[in-house]
């Protein structure tokens, strides 16, 4: 199949860009302290998830148990699910993967640590490094893993996510806040050690610090996710990775000034701001409505109805969400249908 | 099912505030000139449809052709599709719909009227009244309608969104404004009644306008959508709705003045906005993250990790689209799931 003839709104990923983002980024890796446990939460695509595999990464990290689910069913069988899990019946479901899949859990509290007296996990501290989001303050690590010990379960580290300085886009003041926050959870991994746990797994990272936390001794895994499709927010960082995701719009509607093309609110997340156009286009994103996005078109602006455009997106998580398939696309050709298999909460 | 057995996070629908807002939505069109298309986009359920189908309605407005299809399957027989649709594949769908159910198409070109050729399709012209999206001009509806007829297709009526007089939270000023669109598409109207065409069909309208533009002489049709759930940016404007939808969250972490629930960008649309908690709650919405909402919590907040907590959507379109199904809730019971099947675009 063709381009041309994908039913639109479709979200494209250009598989060769991905395969070099896997590439450059496994690669990377190859002589650091740490290796790279890529986070499913960008994508939520068994397949890309295979070919991260096959480039080399030390097991995989999710944010949801849905997402755990998909990938045991898939085979993986080392899976960090780097968040809070409270509710009994997740839980529960998370105890069923451990015959498939080796599950490591986040806990931030005595009262979620007391939760896994039956749950089969491991479990990382998660320490609360900058980013005021969940994490306990590194004062308090010991008491939480000495709950978790008391639930019968492991300790086997700690995990920390620097969200704060990804916000960064200076690399000099990202870098330094990225630092200081795994200075945060180096200290956190030395209280645990002086009270008797083995700390094995220092987790912490994401794409826009891998390369500073990533070098950092101690550190020993990076949960990047964004790397692989990225986005026009991380595209703004100067990072060597390319913007593999677009989606496929047909132009609806061309009166005066104004273009309209059938991808929306639905198919496009806006909380990084809104889709952009491929550089050169002589109009700019005007807004975006549940199924339609608004162009303001300048001088030389020559779509018509019927014709095709390309949206980048903003923000790689939450727009791949929206989609039940991703098309993966080589020059103008469809080469494969990509089930969005991790979707959902069910 | 008890509420706080649900997993989360979990979309719910008050199922008593639904009904009332439906049936008192139906009842205020019993004595005016136009009938209520409630338009499937903003809740794409067909078990809602039924209820908005048995407290009385002309037919259903539908924003995609997947939208069609899921309620023609579900035996809903009147069905406007109020979009462009120029994707050849797309209006083969169309077509084969027409053995089961009548079929109106928006067509706002003379391409996109020569796509029908093969389409047994209705066609309502669409007009620009003002909002700057689809829609042909005034001027040029006497066009589009005759390459329509060229194609040998009906032209039925027009119709228009005054989709910018709903972003007016002033009601006196969002009245104006429906006014002077209906105005501009009554004309539209006559100028294809002046071309001998015969236009039975005036469809618009919106939550925001219904009231104007329902009771102005001429307008036949009414495609209100979030009535029936509303959001919080609707509920600001005073109309005689309830919020019926409500996300149902688990708080996760507790630090000092920070609490973390475990619903975020993919369970909450926040194009209009984050969600916000419940009146009365002594915190207040911080930031959302991928699967986090972060609150910023002040003096008297008592809850703990795994207690529930309810977030108001503020945007109910794009929120329902991202959930597989609603949760039908009375008081604290369970009483229904229902599947949000008209998502997607295959």
């Amino acid at each position: 199949m063709r381009i041309h003839e994908l039913p639109t709104p479709a979200l494209c990923v250009d598989i060769d860009a991905l395969r070099r983002n896997i590439e450059r980024m496994a690669r990377w890796f190859d002589d650091r302290p740490s290796s790279l446990r890529p986070h499913l939460k960008a994508h939520k695509t068994p397949a890309i998830a295979r070919l991260q595999a096959e480039a080399g990464c030390s097991g995989f990290t999710c944010a949801t148990v849905r997402e755990a689910e998909v990938m045991a069913d898939h085979g993986f069988d080392d899976l960090l699910v780097a968040n809070e899990v409270l509710d009994p019946a997740k839980l529960r479901r998370l105890s069923e993967l451990s015959d498939r899949a080796h599950v490591t859990l986040a806990v931030d509290s005595a009262y979620g640590a007391a939760l896994l007296r039956d749950v089969e996990v491991d479990v990382l501290v998660d320490v609360n490094v900058g980013l005021p989001r969940c994490g306990v303050p590194v004062e308090g690590v010991v008491d939480v893993a000495r709950a978790v010990s008391d639930a019968g379960r492991r300790v086997v580290g700690v995990m920390g996510y620097e969200g704060h300085a990804m916000a960064m886009p200076d690399p000099a003041a990202r870098a330094e806040t990225a630092r200081d926050s795994m200075g945060q959870l180096l200290e956190a991994a030395d209280r645990l050690r002086a009270d008797g746990f083995e700390v094995e797994v220092v987790s912490a990272g994401g794409t826009g610090t891998y390369d500073v936390t990533g070098a950092i001794e101690g550190v020993t895994e990076v949960q990047a996710g964004s790397y692989a499709l990225m986005d026009t927010a991380y595209a703004r960082y100067g990072l060597p990775f390319e913007e593999a995701l677009r989606c496929l719009t047909t132009v609806l509607s061309v009166q005066g000034q104004i273009a309209v093309l059938d991808g929306g609110l639905k198919a496009l997340a806006t909380d990084h701001g809104d889709p952009e156009l491929p550089g050169g286009t002589p109009a700019v994103v005007f807004f975006l409505s549940d199924e339609h996005t608004t162009l303001a078109t300048s001088e030389g602006f020559d779509r018509r109805p019927g014709d095709r455009m390309w949206l980048r997106p903003s923000h790689v998580d939450p727009t791949v969400n929206l989609h039940e398939v991703l098309y993966a696309i080589s020059d103008d050709e469809v080469v494969d249908t990509w089930p969005v298999a991790a979707r959902g909460y069910r």
